[in-house]
């Protein structure tokens, strides 16, 4: 690795094999695509018709036109063109009139464009936010309410706009809910101050049409649902996350990552999407607003396993039964967009080794593209032994390390971060994981109160408890796009029999799923989900080819069955969702989730009871944490783990990592950290001599 | 990295303070403690009895002399000696005259030798199950029945022998039941040769103190129990693992992990046992015969958090009822022991990077010491991110990556293995993980037969389902070793009032352990066990400290109540067994599981109902898996990985880990993977900076 151009050897990047004469169906509109769309629904309009986008992205093709142009794609052929669309969300500005529109980018043709009905908003925006965060400062009610807790000359309050929520009272406009905190006092220019540790107690309400402060309400601060006068401000200390506020360890010792040799995987950029091989799997990686990160076309060694893979929706809704706070519950996904929030990945900082980074592009309020840098990170890493066995007879050990390729997108939801992953390793299995770190949305609490639905994490601060439920939109094509089942296996005693005389034995029971609808684990019978392919069926023992779902047990929505967070909240309330596959039906909680009134989402569809044996299924896959914070949680927290992973189950003929190359020294490189001992079997000379060359 | 000189600056191993007149009271037994222990029991007896030593390991000091020494060692005082003593098992050699000794090495006394009784066999070693696999093979019935099969002319047939297991039915001497196999017989001199892909229907039981075949099972090969005379051996193709038999795959780029300024830890020696130290971490690893590694005194920053840390033992029934299967129950621990079964791990094969070994001494069959080289190694590793947060309104990101520091022990037990491993990170977390990997048990299966309680994963071989049921044994000491509980906690949704007006509400609700018993989790109910000191009080918000305890949910024994596999795996009903701690209460399955009755374990134990509020308690955290085979987990199977958490909650006053220094490309020293994009930030400069002086 001394010269930069050995280093250039090893580059993932592939040139495209042909010249792409038009995008490829699933890549994300590029940014002339993008112009081109808000050019087209302008135009639509009378001229200086002030339009407020919210989103511009692509409208996937119809899986029946996209699986066989994918199919000849695979065959070497040249498949049938299809027509390049895009999906547009806008607002006349400042009214209420929200629409919904395709435009037909081949033929530059708006093929539909309606103002959409009463309870339908659309998702926040960066350019509405940071409005929305103007309007409630400046407004001399807010001004006068803030005077009245006599806070320290110089004091900076920031206002965090919340998605307003749903109760059916009063709130069928759109609407946002400011939270209001200040900075330190004592170092009020430090632009990153935490301020969730110095929570107030006055929350705006903003209406988004008129732009202007439609009430302010008064935070409750004690054990009950009292609100009394505002009082003035005493003392709290601050608690700073930033770097400089700490006293750094000293004795973390740099540890590297490094591939001498480049990375084992390629991507092959095609417009907005990129198709990446490693390792026997070959899939594809789009963008979009909604979701971020979207995988298509999974295979492995030329067997279709996942048509697409995202991240639907995930639902927060918090435990403080008070109002305003009983509305909290967000929809980071559809409220806003994990694509709009997805961070620029620096390097160095939020990956470790050789790192491929993707960028894209979004549009604006404008209709303007925007570009998106570095908002997915791509590279591989080392997960420990991937298999082993001694032979204890001879010694002899072979052992195997598990590398991944890991795909990471991180977003930033005001105070909350999400680490949000896709990994594939040799042995053929997917694992979808989250880390949810960031800090915690706070609110004011008077000192000596406890709360049983609240933790204080700061003096002051009271971080409520609430659940993080995700759902993960899984499309399958186990060896076929039209013909999956999903099934679950149990295991359960056999009765004492002739059969079974010391009552010992046990077996498996396989249940087909027959109806769309939602169904939930049960650990203690080892329930366990799988996607399968009944007309295909393994060489070896002839049982149909599957992958299992590990899906961790979560609790499901605790707000009782008749609340608005419970309605709206689709996916919340089952482990697994069944349901057939409709084009339009991508998003668990439903398509427009800001202040929604439920029944547009994945509860509705599996509500249809589609026979879904042997069909085009989709499945949504629920999990999730309770968060019952800790103070330890606090001013930052440390990443809580969640993984569902996707393994093969009598898919192939064998471990399907049987050949990966041994763990071996002469390619491992490690260092004894030891002067008692020799280093054995060549182990420096095998490393060093690779290493004095660099 | 470029000398012999830099790398040893950088050694972590530091010479003890003081020169150990004794040996701590938690180290292990050297190899003259081992020595004269066996001397003093054979100078007990006649001369020229012959003894066959069974155990010879550490008699662990009474807690109320041990914790005293800690807390003097821990204010630098000069602690009060503790008289070092050997628990010994042995026979008189060729007989069922079962001893239990217990060898004073301060005094040089045999404190106590006694015969145990009916019922109470030894472990398995490694001596004897040589000496087993002999007999069997050389048997003239076996070998009657072998030549039945017609086996071609050469073919070699290993014996595995397995420990007998209970059914109540003739088994109160020990026995061993061999289960055979062959090994590919085109390829006959290959000791590597996976023999479990070609097993036999023959399985010869063998009575320990005669060294004899007392019986030759012929095993029911089809659906049901029938057993048929034994055929001739038709042709099964082999199914090897080794990487020659493999067409290894050349896409796999080295990945290398260094630590250029050496390791963040530090080892400090004293005797057979290790001080490690790190990032405010420290404790002491010992290694014995029955456990393997072992964790004592664990502080953070010198606050007292765990005792004593181990696996306490395992089981492994198995689901098919037939006999002589119905008996296939293995505890791995007590039946052999994890510290004689541990692998010599190789340096680049096992661990990554820069890597500290520690080596034991175990016991022999004659009382001789043998070394136990490598048998525990010592690591970092980048566990991804710990934690960061974005302000999107500066863009700035603060972030930080998870370290972590692994002690990992693996072991072979016959065909299976497991990845033991101690987790320790820079938030206050530890986890324990069980990578289960290695080879299935195997029998044979006609061909065309489906069973319900196994799976085909190879022409002719049956892989029966089993569950691993591991139990970790967690002796808390949360800022005290005397006073601790267990709570748990559970969310619970609100009912509707005028307080919680829109049923959203939720709180949390702790439950009190009082009695010793089994508790079990509940995900529908969000339930999480603490370990608590209600003695000491959060600084912040008042809460008792604790950590918590997150451990998968998992199907306990299926095998019925009235079973033998229930009545001795007396830990496989319950997520959390909880007791009263006392020192001669370490292993949940019993002192003695080979060929057991049960009673003895700590179901046994919590069945006294004392009282375990705010008492020295110990906690045992069950786990496991169902092991339904799937092909893919032969002919050796990609690791299943388990983890149990524990995690500070209201133990610390904020984030423990909010002081690690930022993640930065300078420290970190990432590549980018990429000629399209500016490495930015000085990224390659400050790394390739730092590597061109290497």
């Amino acid at each position: 690795m001394s010269s930069s151009a050995d280093f250039y050897q090893s580059l993932p990047v592939r040139p495209a094999v042909t010249k792409q004469t038009q995008p490829h169906p699933l890549a994300a509109l590029s940014a002339s695509e993008i112009s081109a769309t808000s050019q087209l629904i302008k135009s639509s309009w009378p001229p200086r018709t002030d339009l407020h986008f919210k989103v511009i992205t692509l409208e996937e093709p119809a899986k029946a036109e996209t699986v066989p142009f994918l199919k000849a794609e695979h065959h070497g052929l040249t498949p049938v063109p299809i027509a390049r669309k895009a999906f547009v969300n806008y607002y006349i500005r400042d009214t209420d009139k929200f629409h919904e529109a395709i435009v037909n980018l081949s033929t530059r043709q708006v093929e539909r464009n309606v103002r959409l009905g009463a309870n339908v908003h659309s998702n926040g925006d960066a350019e509405e936010i940071v409005e929305i965060e103007r309007v409630a400062r400046d407004d001399p009610q807010v001004q006068a309410a803030i005077a009245k807790l006599q806070l320290p000359e110089g004091t900076v309050v920031i206002s965090d706009p919340w998605i307003y929520g749903s109760d059916g009272v009063n709130d069928d406009d759109r609407m946002y809910q400011c939270f209001l905190y200040m900075r330190d006092p004592a170092n009020p220019l430090e632009a990153d101050s935490n301020h969730y540790a110095l929570p107030l107690p006055i929350s705006p309400v903003i209406s988004v049409v008129e732009k202007k402060v439609i009430r302010v309400d008064i935070l409750p601060t004690g054990a009950d649902a009292t609100v009394g006068e505002l009082k003035p401000y005493s003392y709290r200390p601050p608690n700073e996350y930033i770097p400089e506020a700490q006293d750094l360890r000293t004795d973390v010792k740099p540890l590297h990552i490094s591939q001498p040799e480049g990375a084992s995987f390629s991507v092959t950029d095609q417009g907005q999407s990129s198709i990446i091989e490693w390792q026997k799997w070959s899939f594809r990686v789009g963008f979009n607003q909604r979701e971020g990160m979207v995988i298509y076309d999974v295979r492995y060694d030329d067997r279709n396993l996942f048509y697409r893979l995202s991240l639907s929706d995930m639902n927060i809704p918090y435990a403080d039964p008070r109002a305003p706070y009983h509305k909290k519950s967000a929809f980071d996904l559809g409220d806003v967009g994990a694509g709009l929030m997805a961070n620029n990945l620096k390097l160095g900082c939020d990956c470790l080794g050789s790192i491929h980074y993707l960028d894209s592009v979004l549009a604006n309020d404008k209709g303007e593209p925007i570009p998106m840098d570095n908002v997915i990170c791509i590279h591989e890493q080392d997960a420990g032994i991937g298999w082993k066995h001694t032979n204890y007879r001879t010694g002899r050990a072979a052992v195997v390390r598990n590398r991944e390729l890991v795909l990471q997108t991180i977003i930033t939801v005001s105070n909350y971060e999400y680490i949000l992953a896709f990994l594939f390793n040799q042995a053929g299995e997917m694992t979808y994981e989250v880390r949810a770190t960031g800090i915690l949305s706070t609110q004011p609490i008077d000192d000596g109160v406890d709360v049983s639905f609240g933790t204080r994490v700061h003096p002051g601060v009271l971080a409520v408890h609430h659940q993080h439920i995700f759902s993960l939109r899984v499309d399958p094509s186990i060896d076929s796009h039209t013909s999956n089942r999903v099934v679950y296996d149990e295991a359960h005693a056999m009765p004492r029999s002739s059969f079974n005389p010391h009552g010992t034995g046990y077996e498996v029971r396989e249940t087909v799923i027959e109806h769309s609808g939602g169904y939930d684990l049960s650990p203690d019978n080892n329930r366990i989900f799988k996607i399968q392919n009944a007309g295909v069926r393994n060489a070896v023992n002839g049982k149909p080819v599957a992958y299992k779902i590990h899906a961790p047990p979560f609790q499901k929505m605790l707000a009782d069955k008749d609340s608005f967070n419970h309605k709206r909240a689709e996916f919340a309330d089952h482990n697994i969702y069944v349901v057939r596959h409709r084009d339009d039906e991508l998003f668990a909680g439903g398509k427009y989730t800001n202040q929604s009134r439920g029944g547009t989402g994945v509860r509705a569809w599996a509500d249809r009871r589609e026979d879904v044996v042997d069909q085009d299924v989709v499945v949504f896959v629920q999990f999730g944490i309770n968060h019952i914070p800790r103070v330890e949680d606090f001013p930052v927290m440390p990443c809580e783990v969640l993984k569902v992973g996707f393994k093969p189950v009598n898919f192939f003929e064998r471990n399907p990592a049987l050949d990966v190359p041994p763990s071996s020294q002469g390619a491992n490189c490690s260092v004894l950290l030891s002067e008692e001992k020799d280093a054995g079997e060549g182990a420096m000379e095998g490393c060093c001599g690779e290493k004095s060359k660099l």
